[in-house]
């Protein structure tokens, strides 16, 4: 059996999608990413919460990461409420049912060859 | 009502505004960013001291991260006490009067195209 | 006698191996590492799960670092039990016998030059 | 008075500095920093030890960070008692009398423009 790792509440201070791309899509397109790593036996129900500087924050976002499965999440997928702004400064907190791992990652291809960043994440205890 | 998430005190030890910068600004001029997420349903009062290598640290610098909203603040654009100087090490500790989250973020576009670096900062527990 | 530290037991939630490279190789290949520190006096025993979107965990992979010693372990090297597949979303799990540090860096040279990424693992308590 | 803030051990897995530099120095020279923060009132002296994959580890290597100041140490300028060689997999532990922050760096010029990485360093508790 599985056994879980990580905590239930991560965040993340840095967020901004470039609104521009050079280069073949989807690998090449800027994209921010959340990815979620759940070693546990149990399905991982997480919930997002996106802040800005100037306007209420949206959400909830739902996603599933199944048990012993990892999600690397696009913040441009998310829809549902309402898409991320591009070019707009954000944060985020994510909260899961059960311990997950998240590390955030940039790709900015607006100028050709891209630049990466990446960092775990917050856990808060 | 919003749950306070991260540290009241956290610090960044790396700290270098490039001089220069090729591309359009603001956006591409070249900075260090702290992101400060404010999850809470406090205004979150923040002092900022920035230490030098060969003289007394500079501040205290104040800024209010509004409850439920992120902050991206440049340290170029800190001005009182007195500015940042340029190509110059510095690090900086940033002290809230309720939890916080702070990332750590650098956009150096001084050779096109750009590079980039993040990191959560170190909480002070 | 040295003294170990770290932990026993990392995630890293990013991964994922580019399938191109340009520039001379193994240095400008496109790889993803993980750096092993082992600073205490014992050997490290490593044990590597690799987790994926859409299939079953890959692994045991197994590595040794030797007291007082460090390997940076490219993921493009693993081959037993399996190879670990290139332009493929992925994240790991390390667990070792005695306390070690983990430090994760991307080099990605599909568009010379090259960007570069990296941050502590989460360690596990 | 300062408080002290941080830990008096840390660790960096990711090591290695780039034979190769394009650009002028020293600013554009490809180097691995470690930026250390002293924010207390006592001057803080460290020990860097740096390990390698395949010899006994290098050092004591001594540098001192004054009260209240920033060192942006270049391991391309650790002399005494041998340098870190060029293009070598190498990690570090730092260890203060009195407690600092640690975060790492990489500017890596070999190809312009240059790349860069950052993360907080391990904080052993």
């Amino acid at each position: 059996m599985a056994q879980a790792l990580g905590q239930r509440r991560w965040a993340i201070g840095e967020g901004w999608i470039p609104s521009d791309s050079v280069g073949p899509g989807p690998t090449f397109t800027s994209h921010e990413t959340a990815c979620l790593l759940n070693a546990g036996d149990q399905n991982a129900n997480v919930v997002i919460t996106v802040y800005f500087a100037d306007r209420d924050p949206a959400g909830p976002y739902r996603v599933q990461v199944p048990a012993r499965r990892t999600l690397h999440l696009r913040f441009n997928d998310l829809d549902e409420p309402e898409p991320i702004p591009r070019n707009t400064d954000y944060a985020s907190v994510l909260e899961s049912d059960v311990p997950i791992v998240v590390q955030h990652t940039r790709l900015d291809s607006r100028q050709p060859p891209h630049a990466l960043l990446s960092t775990v994440a917050y856990a808060a205890s």
